[in-house]
């Protein structure tokens, strides 16, 4: 072969190997061809700007619906790609996403064939739309959450079951004891005479919506009914709700468990096969082994933004034994080692310091270095923030307390020019630096809008409104700066923190029950409730629908609650996940109308809003309970033994200021140790992935590569079992 | 010694061992004088009908306070008692009941001369009564519900600090967004315009009571709004109430594990101790034995109720090697061994085979037996009660629907009369048969009700609408039958069944804190709302307070909602429990009383809510996890061994209904089998407790006999630290 043909296939391995390895460190599971040309393809699929542009087409289908033909070429730019991408067979075998643009498209032909005939037509496609969103290749842990969500089902379902028979005996008890004694409500209607009024009127006890209205005609009648309402408030609102969590919690939990399993399995089975690719057989050893230069040509190619240094000590990690080459076994950890996130510290010293070094160091400048690393200088800021409060919360037309203000701002810009001034500025703008981050960003921020402001203000004369409130939203979030300095507060904010990502999967499965919802709300209720803006308006006081006279839906002013456009209905249906309220609607259509509102408290509350729950709960359990890994263990033993680890006493248990508080101690004084030196990030920046994946990864022997076989392949990639009751939750989970 | 003086010791060490024995197996911590008398007084001291009847002056107590000086005797009755049967430095070290009755006598005191002088006094130890219900020696259970509350206190104490900041951080916003935007709320009055009450109303926004009203006018005004109460939502009520169910979860699991810890170790010291009095020196033997006359003895008085061939069994399984005596670690366990329950079955034949041999055996009374055990005679009577459950739901003056109650009624009857027929009758009441008992006793006392109903109707020509109240709820109750023929909803019923106690000791917790907010409520807000039965009182639209006219308290008809008497203000509080509203109180006194309530929420719902769901979900996950101890283990393996365990293929997963089935075909067929039969209890009946106990006895040694050291001690029967800030959670807490 020519050296050049050597050459290309040598580049296609380590293109293969990179992307099996950066597969496994990001938990990717796509069944990609290895022939060159898909393998280029792949690398092209997984780019940023390609997902970005898909999710912001989704998101344009959701909204705008007469943008739809173009969305629908994108989409299918997209999958023509990923049918180059993976074998056709597997192509083939998840025809999902080729039925919904399929499916969209007969239904936009046909609507806009009826549209022409002006023959009314309902738009059935639109429901399928989120399904887009849960699809597509990147919707990982909305799929999660998907099957999350079905595998509890049965459970869920037969506690619901048992919750519906105690439901429809207690209303047959509250029919039988009340109903013939002649009892009016307050609006003077009989009271629970109809066994399917009762049944709805106790279900929507269970959301607390109606209490305590619904017991009062009893409780004035006789105190004794007290008894049923209590009997019933304890065993269907207290202990049916706990136990859904109860089971809601367990099948997570149970579920979760296999899931890591299979995702661990499959990651280590993608850095089994790189290191396939790679592999070399050297004299005097028995095994295949990776040489340290294809090794680091790997590394560089998967994570091109580590330093030498860096990679050097990942290396050390991975040779334990210093022999230059490594192992299957040591080769697989790599996915995890890169996913430890490791600071590297570089003791640089203060560009002031190169600059002005007999002024940086001399001693008025030494004593400001020390005043603003003591810990009084947080503590004094911290109350300058709290007066900053006390001022926010008066009256800001009092000129005193509007030119505050400027003294605050400059208050707050003095302390991050002090920062600046002690701290090395790219340390101190590092990537994990979160709070000097959102401290200068606010403070500029505050600062532009209120000269912005105050400029409009002396020239036109008047105060734009928008601009003021950025300025007072911005004021307020500064306060926020005050929990991260006491510590109590800030195992918590860390825990909340990591779980922001989880929040935002859950957020994107709230948006997806909620816009088939809306859709399905929007073609029942459209219309039947109008807001005018204008109260003198005639038909202001009824929300422009005669029915509603004199109803308190219209009493209360509840007219802009109404499915006319998809951003109220999604306000709506916020409301209706806090407080289940629907006899406006029922009373505008029909009282059938009652279905759609129960159903939604099922889905939403007694299903997702539980899993949510499960996962806080979860979260806060894991952080109460795991320790660190073997893996990091190993790293950090590393470190110090390379005595490249920064000081013991200087990290302790406050983890999260360390890193500030070294990275001074590094710009001021020794400069005898070494000019760089390593340090594992501190737990707030974990992946609740990599937390859990560390809870159950014990159970699996280091050394099992094999390959998923089929029937395990269906359930980690699942192809989900033919099943009438499930088909909606299978598309792709 | 004299004979008759070696017999009274004898009987005394006795004595002392059975007190051992019994407190070991019903965990009663109580350090007694091991002196002949005080032992003598001890067991008079745990005699249930002194219980009783402490409980019922303590009820008394809470209910009538002018019996209270007739109360205060028993107390001081019941603690002289006390004090005698301990050590006196004991008694002495806990001087809270004393205390509390001296307070009580004083407040009498004072408050008696003060009305006297006609001077207004407040009856301020009413607060402390409900402290008796936690402190007297029987409440075990419930302190130790106070206790977890204690330990979980600080965690929750940081989670609802933070919450408080944001909370007044969002509020903030709120005024500084909305509170110069001369918006109105429904009555017309400024909207968010003061700080406090912006608090005030978004805290009630996270008991989700003024939701969506409270966001209504910022709505109206824009849709990004929304935006600001979306955020706020999500995060105060969504994540913050679950982080608090975390914390109180977490703590509750921890703290939960060290008190089993320490109760498992009380027990076996006692166990010890017992058998330190008992013990006996064979020769052959190193250690010193028990032999199983004195065993036999010991069981005998702590068991009265079981059989000789049981107890014969449970020596057996203590004395596996068959030596005819037993170590200490052998004895140990035989206050787990008398818990484990075992059913036994006696092969007795019906009653009248033994009268009618020839007629009970005969073809026709065969083919009976056979049609009543069939599983369609079960699902026949389910169907038959869904019937009934519709004839129930419709109009009962239908002449015919009224008489087919009777023919309901001979159906259920002629159930219970074949099932008599066929199973053995003391086989059919046995203790366990919780749904034989059921059945019967609802069925005859709905007959007895109906025929009273109709004997009245028919001479004196009206209906008791009392009677005719329990015939409806009796019928009704028959449907719960159904649920426990289908085996899914068994599962869940019976772990409903099992946390049924520990839901009593929460009744309990909730008695008490409603009680003393009930107190403190009566002071605050008695008579100032008042309902009127008549409702053409002229004071019956404002509920008797002018400040009430036009007031949506009144409008809705809340007038009964007041706190004029104990019952009353119980009711309110439940409803308050459920949804939290206080604008009626707040108007008639002061916007302070606002504080009240939110105290009330604080208390009952963050904290004893989430405590009560913490449990219901730690009893699932236990029902879920937790499988045969070993002590059950190799007492199943004995009853095998011995050949007189049930047939396993009987027995299979069914348990519940396996009872029934194997009772009847031990009277039907198999006279060649052992005419005594032994079976574990099923799952059902089983304790949280032993549950518990179970989870966590792993981790100590069995051969740890060690008394529990003084610093230990103090946590197991534990006098807490003193603390003003838990002084009132301390109380023999």
């Amino acid at each position: 072969k020519s050296v050049k043909n050597w050459a290309s296939i040598l580049f296609h391995d380590f293109a293969l190997a990179t992307v099996f390895v950066s597969d496994a460190q990001y938990n990717r599971n796509i069944h990609f061809d290895s022939s060159p040309q898909a393998v280029r393809l792949y690398l092209l699929y997984n780019h940023w700007a390609f997902k970005v542009l898909l999710y912001f087409f989704i998101m344009v289908n959701l909204l705008y619906i007469y943008l739809e033909l173009l969305c629908l070429i994108v989409f299918t730019a997209r999958l023509v790609h990923y049918a180059k991408v993976i074998p056709p067979v597997k192509f083939w075998k998840d025809p999902k996403n080729i039925c919904i643009i399929a499916l969209t498209l007969v239904d936009m032909i046909i609507y806009g064939s009826l549209e022409a005939a002006k023959i009314y037509c309902v738009r059935w496609s639109r429901v399928l739309r989120p399904l887009l969103l849960v699809n597509v290749t990147e919707g990982r842990q909305l799929r999660r959450a998907f099957r999350s969500i079905r595998n509890a089902l049965p459970q869920i379902f037969y506690v619901f079951l048992l919750f519906m028979f105690s439901l429809l005996v207690f209303s047959l008890m509250a029919l039988k004891l009340l109903g013939k004694r002649n009892l009016k409500n307050i609006e003077g209607y009989p009271y629970f005479t109809d066994y399917l009024e009762i049944v709805f009127q106790l279900y929507v006890l269970v959301t607390t919506a109606n209490s305590p209205d619904v017991m009062m005609p009893a409780y004035n009648a006789g105190s004794l009914f007290t008894i049923f309402f209590i009997l019933y408030i304890l065993i269907n609102t207290y202990i049916f709700m706990s136990v859904f969590l109860a089971v809601v919690y367990n099948s997570y939990k149970k579920y979760l468990k296999e899931e890591i399993r299979q995702l661990v399995r499959a990651k280590r089975y993608k850095m089994a096969r790189a290191f396939d690719v790679l592999q070399e057989q050297k004299e005097g050893c028995s095994q295949p082994v990776l040489t340290q230069a294809s090794w680091n040509h790997i590394v560089r190619q998967v994570r091109p933004d580590i330093t030498d240094a860096h990679r050097d000590l990942l290396w050390s990690v991975c040779d334990d034994k210093n022999q230059g080459v490594i192992g299957k076994v040591a080769f697989v950890q790599l996915a995890d080692l890169l996913n430890i996130e490791v600071i590297t510290l570089k003791s640089r010293p203060h560009p002031l310091q190169n600059l002005f070094p007999t002024i940086y160091l001399s001693a008025p400048s030494r004593l400001i270095c020390r005043l603003v690393q003591h810990r009084g200088f947080v503590i004094a800021f911290d109350l300058i923030i709290l007066v900053n409060a006390v001022f926010i919360g008066l009256d800001e037309e009092n000129p005193l307390i509007s030119n505050s203000e400027w003294g605050f701002l400059a208050l707050y810009m003095l302390e991050i020019l002090l920062k600046l001034y002690v701290f090395e500025p790219r340390s101190f703008f590092s990537r994990h630096s979160f709070w000097n981050w959102f401290d200068t960003l606010i403070v500029l921020s505050a600062l532009i809008a209120t000269i912005i402001n105050s400029a409009l203000k002396s020239s036109a004369g008047y105060t734009s409104r928008q601009i003021l409130d950025i300025v007072f939203v911005l004021r307020v979030l500064r306060l926020i700066r005050v929990v991260d300095s006491i510590k109590r507060f800030r195992i918590i904010i860390n825990t909340l923190i990591r779980i922001g990502p989880a929040i935002l999967t859950f957020g994107q499965l709230i948006v997806v029950v909620y816009y088939v919802f809306a859709i399905v709300g929007m073609e029942l209720f459209k219309n039947k409730v109008k807001f005018f803006d204008n109260s003198t308006h005639p038909e202001h006081a009824y929300c422009g629908n005669p029915l509603l006279k004199g109803h308190s839906f219209a009493q209360l002013g509840y007219c802009k609650n109404n499915f006319n456009n998809v951003v109220s209905s999604f306000i709506l249906l916020v409301e209706l996940t806090v407080v289940n309220q629907c006899d406006g609607f029922a009373s505008v259509t029909h009282v059938s109308a009652r279905i759609f509102f129960v159903l939604f408290h099922i889905v939403v509350v007694i299903v997702i809003i539980n899993i949510f729950v499960a996962f806080v709960l979860e979260a806060f359990f894991v952080e109460y309970s795991v320790d660190k890994s073997q893996l990091q263990t190993s790293l950090e033993k590393k470190i110090e033994e390379l005595e490249l680890a920064v000081a013991q006493e200087k990290v302790d248990d406050n983890l999260v200021n360390a890193m500030e508080t070294i990275v001074n101690d590094l710009t001021t004084g020794q400069a005898t140790k070494p000019n760089l030196m390593f340090k594992i990030a501190s737990k707030r920046y974990r992946t609740v992935d990599a937390l859990l994946q560390r809870m159950f990864e014990a159970d699996i022997d280091p050394e099992d590569f094999a390959e998923i076989d089929e029937s395990q392949a269906r359930s980690y990639d699942p192809r989900p079992v033919s099943n009438v009751f499930f088909y909606l939750f299978s598309i792709r989970v």
